[in-house]
């Protein structure tokens, strides 16, 4: 049985919103709940909800790292954090994948300090899969590595070709190499870099450069670029959704017949707005350290939580980091 | 009268097209347009319209820059085609300004090598509005320069900020630098090395970093970053703004009540999406070169050249090359 350990304490929406989506994800999964945080708290959560036929033990962690704390210094300095505490649990042998809606560049320094990195990675990196029209995309790195090297890159692309292939069944997957332009001779100096390294890397499925608007199009399965661009286009994705969901309200709101007429579409509308709704999408994954690690979006509802438990449970059932090594040791570039 | 020169071959979808914007465009602004390409194709163009209270004439280039073909190869081999021409016409004090829906990268190697710099600029860089919720947002550069220096990134900041008080009458616009945090420890190297030189330089209302979603939440009037990561983002948007308008449809059609509703809210989806459409923006300023260009979107219909005749006409009345060098020169910084 998978044993999933949740920090109860991360999140925007406090622990009841976070323990909610655990126990559904749990029970989803048929997995073993373990709940990570200040007793007193979960305890309380838990009360509101009906738990049969569900594993749930509490962990206690009785320190906090808030959202805007130092990441690597807070890792350290709090061991007895619900962050540090869950990660020592992967790492003990008392749980096979983690969880958490906290601050996420806590949980990547503490991933680091307490599981480490898959033999042969350089720089691990955060992977999450973007909506698109007609699948999902997956995009890779959100933020782990600002200025990666072209070798990073490429395992980068290594890293989410094993995700996808274990995680998603996708035997195959397409991966594109962000660019301002599809053509080869387009690119940063990084990326015009990292196109011949993919070009040349046997098995992997390279269609070349693709642009932002692939990140939406779901034009391919993968998409790999540096984690600060990763982190804008992300972002910028966001921020256009609820751009589009204010203006479409606002029209929609004017007038008291398109106010009747928006009532009788509002199904229509909230199945696009849960497609598209990036806080819904499950967690992304921290790719490269030695463990299942799934970092939720602060903002995470319960559904999020319970999607995100369910990307855990099978991030550890396809033993995912065994699956990272393989694939980077079977071709390793230099990173420089 | 403001005389703009329009490039009548350049675009997605004919000189048609493009004639009908720019003769609505000229009518708008009272000026003189100057239709810059194949005679034979442009009175045919002609002949569809009303051209009454307008002011019109051809320039005849019969070579056509190619979308695909190399930027800077293509401007120094055809001197005789529509881009540089048109170009030309500024250089002999013909024309007041230049609107483009043709290759870009040719509209800037062309611009560079007819016009050059202005004074003090060491890269030019292209900006363009992007729609956002309660304004709009200018987003600066989109390509021009994929690996800026610190210094070109602080010249765009001021190129923006000259563009936006002279063009749109924003006195003190704000201007945030475009990071994966909003945090000032936040950024890539680069990001790090801009941060400071914006912070410490007088006159400019820098609030220091913003994320991708500002972009599209219009939370400053100017955001600044480098050509790769602006390229990625407005195309990242176009993406998202796409699959939204994709995904609507088809909830809203799937059945047959559904469709009556949404065809009473047909008025209220156009509304929205004319808001949202990236290519009716009214094109991208090529700001710091000698002159007034605006480079429009390839996908470009009429209203979207009406727009971009609209821009270049306040471009050119007001001195945006002047206002510029006026700028830059007040506060120079070095570029490395």
């Amino acid at each position: 049985m998978t044993r999933i350990a949740v920090d109860a304490m991360g999140g925007d929406f406090g622990p009841s919103v976070i323990v909610r989506g655990a126990v559904d994800g749990a029970r989803t999964l048929n997995g073993e709940l373990l709940l990570v945080g200040k007793p007193g708290e979960i305890e309380a959560a838990l009360g509101e909800l009906e738990l049969a036929g569900v594993s749930v033990d509490i962990v206690e962690a009785n320190d906090v790292i808030g959202m805007d704390e130092h990441p690597a210094q807070a890792a350290r300095r709090k061991p007895h954090s619900s962050i540090v505490v869950a990660l020592q649990l992967i790492k003990d042998e008392r749980a096979d994948a983690v969880v958490s809606a906290g601050n996420s560049g806590a949980v990547m320094a503490a991933a680091l300090m307490v599981l480490g990195r898959v033999p042969g990675i350089d720089r691990p990196a955060i992977a999450s899969n973007m909506p698109t029209a007609t699948s999902r995309t997956l995009l890779l790195d959100l933020g782990a590595v600002t200025d990666p090297k072209p070798g990073n890159l490429v395992q980068f692309a290594q890293m989410g070709q094993a995700y996808v292939q274990t995680v998603l069944g996708i035997s195959n997957p397409s991966i594109g190499l962000l660019s301002n332009g599809e053509e080869p001779t387009k690119g940063s100096a990084l990326v015009q870099q990292v196109h011949p390294l993919l070009k040349r890397m046997e098995g992997l499925n390279f269609v070349g450069n693709v642009e932002g608007k692939d990140v939406a199009l779901g034009t391919v399965d993968i998409v790999v670029t540096d984690g600060f661009t990763g982190n804008v286009a992300l972002k910028t994705a966001e921020g256009v959704a609820t751009l589009m969901v204010d203006l479409l309200r606002a029209e929609i709101t004017s007038t008291l017949p398109r106010k009747l007429a928006g009532l009788f579409l509002r199904p229509a509308f909230r199945a696009v707005r849960s497609k598209l709704d990036y806080a819904e999408i499950g967690g992304a994954a921290l790719l490269g350290v030695n463990g299942a690690v799934i970092i939720a979006h602060g903002r995470s509802n319960a559904r999020a939580i319970e999607s995100a438990v369910g990307v855990a449970g099978r991030s550890a059932d396809h033993d995912l980091a065994g699956a990272i090594s393989r694939r980077v040791n079977q071709s390793a570039v230099p990173i420089t």
